[in-house]
């Protein structure tokens, strides 16, 4: 087999085998195939597209090239949730405590932010105290004693996925849909849940601007799961405003226990559960309704709670933190945006907030930077609030005056205040579901 | 300016500007640019092509990428003649001394074969003595004083195009009509001549198998070098059969003596008064048929001949190999092939013809691999010649019998005869005309 005449294949439209992707992912790992051909490759995949066939194997072949988590031994109850990242999005510190209070298996291995889109595991970590870099034997122990883990990845997964990420970054080559699918699916593969519930967000926040975009997005990788045997849902989200009041990562953790006691912005509740209600559903097999309602039951009473002082207490975390957020110390300086008219808040701009989120040292530019986990946004008025001239409408924390004055520069230009009530997009636009795989 | 940014725009159907051409070329003949950046624009070229603008400005950019030949103190006159590659094509040998003949200056630098296209140069080295490696300042003098240099090229020449091509060669990018022409026209722009003679030739013993290929590739060239403002005329020429009667380095040689010296077969003496006509018609301006009747008269004087042999001397080969070519020692080995039946000769193929004459030893598999001058094909029936079982219709020459046996092999179930005449393409489908730019 000679890598060029794979790449001669695909560039005429042709479907490749499982044979050819094999030695395609094999030989890029191991260097025996340039970077010249993958690049050639790659943009051949732009062009030409994958079958959902091609796009199922080439995503197995990649979850394969590396290390994998194998939570077989927990039977048919693991549950992993994927977002495609936005702007305020905490629903992991919500929703995975709540599947697992009811008794599925959450073991998760999340990333860190880059951009203004936030991780799972930087939000963590501004509990004093807590580790996600968890050693394999605790990883499955905690995994069997609290069914919940909330862990950072580890260096040796999906490493052609790392690989071509890198290279696909500097070959116009990103924006291909299959190889996003692939790329995102071959981590969660390789994470070893039988059951997935994927959360794919649309609007100026989100990396698909159209529920259209999101849509097919998610049926490529509702494909590749269903394909690849392991149970799937998703959901098409909105993501044209943040989601919930908080953004920044001392401050979703704060948000999140608000709605873990039952105080939560609704939009972000509600999310939560439909989520949590997801992965119920999938992961013990109970009906939407039953789980729908147990996933409530779980929020009410207070299990889901127990449940994430639970893992982050195992994990070495501060729980009273958590218990009490007050105890968190205040950043070193904050600032107020104020309403310059009466009026409807059109915003605030899922993007707009992100960007500033990073300004004021929330989120990264580069995988090197060091974040802030103090540093945040409170939207204190919310889109289609009513608001009155001289209204607190924002909330800003940094370390340093300097950051604090460039982020409400950004975010004083992007508040918009209308006479009109704003429309609202629903929260959330489809659920996609993949073929029974029990 | 950043590349990744000039393969978005491509991958998305835009046109470069100039600016962004000659940003590539620089930095990748700097190795600025890596190779896999180049292969995803190479992939995006060949989906998207390139406007005539922006091949004519990509093929300049390479042009001037390395050396360049300065012949503008001769002035208008200087014509330069490309083939696009066949079997027993050694119309270079013939045209162009017909053409210094009549008073152009044609200072060549020609290519080495590869494959079973044969390469002026070592055709011309099958002659003892002779040198096609010429200092500067011997190669404008001859060029000054005979008008007829004939020469190999140089390492510096081009490095962009010698640079690239590696890599399309590997990367399933070889087939894009723009890159084709482009690294044809750079290094004919890079050779300096004020006109310029094309000879694209289709069928099974050319790069392009049909005359609508051969077009749209003549069109694009001629495109090219309008635009580059030199002037040139393109030949759309048959290859479907060799040309002539003689396949092989040193036999070659000797039938362009036999055209010089009047006694030619019909079409190949043919072909090289058609090209070197162009030359003429281009080099001196005149007329196409008073051109025509130049090229004639330089033939059938012996002008053409003697012009030969001054430019043969001039870089040291022994002349009168050429003036009594019974001196050449024979091949070591020979061998015929019989007609087994009465009828029409169908072939021979040029393609089989061609694959053939690199089992002998008369070409070259890979850059490396010597050549034997002495090995060869002679066709003693051509196409539509009616031959008697037992004919001889071909001869064989190499170094060894293991070669002549496996020439044989592949020779003999090509050679097809038929009770019927076969139809025979015409020599000249097409003649496509630059603008003037005189």
């Amino acid at each position: 087999m000679r890598m060029v005449d794979l790449i001669e294949k695909k560039k005429r439209g042709g479907a490749l085998s499982q044979e050819e992707l094999e030695y395609f992912v094999q030989g890029y790992i191991k260097d025996q195939i340039p970077d010249y051909q993958a690049a050639a490759f790659s943009m051949a995949i732009w062009f030409q597209g994958m079958t959902s066939e091609e796009t199922a194997q080439f995503t197995q072949a990649m979850a394969d090239s590396g290390d994998q988590i194998d939570l077989s031994s927990f039977g048919e109850t693991t549950v992993d949730k994927h977002s495609s990242g936005g702007v305020g999005d905490k629903t992991t510190l919500i929703a995975a405590p709540i599947a697992a209070a009811a008794g599925c298996v959450v073991a998760k291995m999340s990333g860190r932010g880059l951009g203004f889109t936030g991780g799972t595991v930087d939000k963590l970590e501004s509990i004093p105290g807590f580790s996600s870099a968890l050693r394999t034997d605790a990883f499955y122990g905690q995994a069997k004693t609290i069914g919940l883990v909330l862990a950072g990845q580890t260096g040796e997964m999906v490493p052609c996925d790392k690989k071509l990420y890198a290279l696909r970054d500097v070959t116009g080559t990103v924006d291909s849909l299959p190889l996003i699918a692939a790329s995102i699916m071959s981590k969660k593969l390789a994470a070893g849940a039988k059951n997935l519930v994927l959360d794919v967000k649309c609007g100026s926040g989100a990396f698909m601007e159209t529920p259209q975009e999101a849509e097919e997005l998610a049926k490529q990788m509702v494909s590749i799961a269903t394909a690849c045997r392991r149970r799937v849902t998703a959901l098409i989200t909105d993501m044209s405003t943040p989601l919930g009041t908080m953004v920044g990562n001392r401050l979703e953790v704060i948000e999140a226990m608000e709605v873990l006691c039952g105080r939560g912005e609704e939009r972000l509740t509600s999310l939560s559960l439909a989520l949590a209600s997801e992965m119920i559903h999938l992961g013990l097999g109970l009906p939407q309704d039953e789980a729908r309602n147990t996933a409530e039951k779980m929020l009410t009473s207070g299990a889901a709670m127990e449940k994430l002082l639970q893992a982050v207490a195992a994990q070495g975390g501060e729980t009273k933190y958590l218990e009490n957020t007050s105890l968190f110390s205040p950043a070193a300086c904050q600032t107020e945006i104020l309403a310059k008219e009466d009026g409807y808040m059109v915003g605030p701009d899922a993007l707009m907030v992100g960007r500033a989120s990073v300004l004021l040292g929330a989120g990264r530019n580069m995988k090197m930077d060091k974040i802030d986990p103090a540093a945040g946004i409170y939207l204190t008025a919310r889109r289609g609030d009513y608001v009155r001239r001289g209204d607190v409408v924002m909330r800003l924390y940094a370390e340093d005056q300097e950051r604090i004055a460039a982020a409400k520069t950004l975010l004083s230009r992007s508040v918009q205040i209308d006479e009109k009530m704003p429309s609202v997009p629903p929260l959330i636009f489809k659920r996609i579901c993949g073929n029974p795989v029990r």
